[in-house]
């Protein structure tokens, strides 16, 4: 039998919205009695006394079960989620942020308290991969997981393929639609993708990476230039972050845009709509398409979170007891295609191997290969240069 | 903890010896202790001892609490599935005409018994539909659910749409290569991904179907002409199962060619990959893609009931307890292209509408809106006749 779920809420933008209306309209046995706010003078379509701005009246109602947190700051989330959990009440979050950086942590809390968190909203919106990764891949070896897993940015790419639309241009619709976070860096830049490749990257492989240590490279310096060479090799530029399994110890992870050719799925995945593909040793390839944010999509994944908890549903990390630990290897070799404006950037790069290199009035680019790490050292200099670089395993066989 | 499961596996096909690699690679607490098949005299890369032709070997034995039953008959598969859970074993099959026809029984039998039967690999081979519609839909409302069920048909589609190859031809190297049933009526005549619907069905909306009461035509009279057409309109004929949510009383389910036009997804879903399609009123759309048969996918979603197994899990079938049953409704009206050879066949069927009618010497079309109820009724004539329809509402507005 479920539960009855006693809720106090914190955040009332979006998702929060999109939450409420969806549990309003069901009769699942869900309350939300209490909710927190950061303005108390904005117009709201409920009534006063759901609200208040002073956490506590959640954090210590012995009535209130379960929290919900959908605020936008980190710090605060931290404090509110790790409270929460270790005064026994269960916890469903969609804070990327906040879950990729002390997902360790959080573990320890959960088993500590006997307390659960849920966080599918956090990955992809509506997709349920956390899930899928949690009960149904958990005993599949995967050798990669893969997609594109912010709308943001995608949407901006597919006004730019698509429409011709300029980057500044597309940056601003993304933003007036709602799809874009408020600081455009976290979406264009590829922090968003990168905390929720880790946070998937714990539930396929068992390892916690610190999202400080991944490279994220994104679409920000992605020129014209970039777009016809695209083109002319019948390839698109999308944002994908990977995560590969090299061998029985190690492990990448990165974030970078990436040609891909119209044989990939990921090629017709278009505008704010997200997509995680995941190649496994039995199941083959496999993708999940649906709408990556929005108010419902995420509202339905925390719903569906939320839900579970009625049957006191939690994360079992189970691969996180695999004896052989898989660990962060920087070391890997990227193809990439590096479209530069600089030569001296170029000359300060390390390439394992160049394939291919072109310089003209018009176009400057390389294409060759260059590791993790080297990415790592170089971004600051690559992002001032205004290059812009893509994995290119579509035109280099390694 | 998970418990040890000791199997009885019925079936050593393509799935059972894929299922059984999978197993042996791994620490699973997993032990297949026997396995009943039909032909002794075949060569069994396994010891002759593991094998036996007598199926009391397995379902008399009180070692064995585990039941996987991947053979081929489905009425000697229901004798095997029903006693096993009376007596006390959980079930895992893949069997989906078995399943589809009799699910009513066997949720009662489960529930009267407390034993688990679970059946992932009998809807779209490695796409965890099941899993996802029971645990992750399961407070969402569904507007529908459709997509490619059928990988075989897939495939001969895609072998004459994308290199010209004759019907024959390639449902020839469908059989080869191992896609197609022994009986290629089931794959092609649409029976197969009817079985699969009629599952999707119960969990999606919690209606026990018969398969009988449900439309399936399939591609057996596709012909160089539909492909012309479809490519005129820049459309690509797929055989597409749909179940739709008329209203809240009910439900409309069906099997039939597809004009599918390039902005759909199921466009690009070539060969023998699978996808299922749900659109859902709060997450949106939502698409799952991977392969939909073969050993190692089915074999996939196999062990991953298995595993799910040791933890006790059954589903839940929450839709089922809903107050307000849907019913089947066949009056609703599809929008068709029908490609005919004698006018008398036309004649016959009744339509609600004619938008568009075409006769040469080459080609005879109508396109239009029947009911569901008159397809029934005419479906023998029109297979005589060597008429081909398909869904047309991307042609025709409604």
């Amino acid at each position: 039998m479920s539960k009855k779920l006693t809720i106090g809420l914190f955040g009332f933008g979006v998702v929060g919205q999109g939450l409420y209306d969806i549990i309003s309209t069901k009769d699942l046995n869900i309350e939300i009695k209490k909710i927190v706010i950061k303005n108390p003078n904005k117009d709201r379509s409920l009534a006063g006394s759901l609200f208040t701005t002073d956490a506590h009246e959640i954090l210590n109602d012995p009535n209130i079960n379960t929290i919900i947190e959908l605020i936008n700051d980190a710090d605060a989330a931290y404090e509110i989620v790790t409270r929460a959990l270790k005064s026994g009440k269960n916890v469903v979050s969609a804070n990327k942020k906040m879950i990729a950086e002390h997902l360790d942590e959080l573990v320890k809390i959960q088993n500590e308290h006997g307390t659960s968190l849920l966080y599918e909203g956090s990955v992809c919106g509506s997709i349920p991969i956390i899930r899928n990764l949690e009960e149904y891949y958990d005993n599949e070896l995967l050798h990669s997981i893969s997609g594109i897993f912010n709308g943001s940015s995608n949407f901006i790419l597919s006004k730019i393929t698509n429409e011709g639309l300029d980057y500044s241009v597309a940056l601003k619709q993304a933003q007036d639609l709602g799809f874009a976070e408020k600081d455009p860096t976290l979406d264009v830049g590829g922090y968003d993708p990168k905390y929720k490749l880790v946070i998937a990257a714990a539930h396929a492989y068992g390892v916690f990476v610190s999202p400080e240590d991944v490279l994220n490279i994104g679409i920000q310096n992605f020129s014209i230039a970039d777009l016809q060479f695209a083109q002319e090799h019948h390839l698109k530029v999308k944002l994908v972050p990977t995560a590969i399994k090299l061998n029985n110890k190690e492990l990448a992870l990165y974030v970078l845009p990436k040609l891909v050719p119209k044989s990939d799925f990921l090629y017709n995945v278009e505008n704010e709509y997200n997509a995680v593909s995941v190649k496994a040793a039995f199941a083959d390839q496999q993708l999940f398409y649906g709408k990556g944010a929005g108010g419902h999509p995420t509202g339905s994944a925390v719903l569906s979170d939320v839900a579970a908890l009625r049957y006191d549903y939690r994360y079992e990390y189970k691969k996180l007891n695999h004896v052989h630990k898989l660990i962060l290897q920087n070391d890997y070799v990227i193809p990439l295609y590096i479209r530069y404006i600089n030569e001296e950037l170029i000359n300060n790069i390390h390439f394992e191997f160049i394939s291919e290199q072109h310089k003209s009035n018009e176009l400057n680019y390389v294409l060759g290969g260059v590791k993790i790490s080297e990415l790592i050292l170089n971004k600051e200099a690559i992002l001032r240069d205004g290059a812009f670089l893509a994995e290119a395993s579509a035109l280099i066989d390694k």
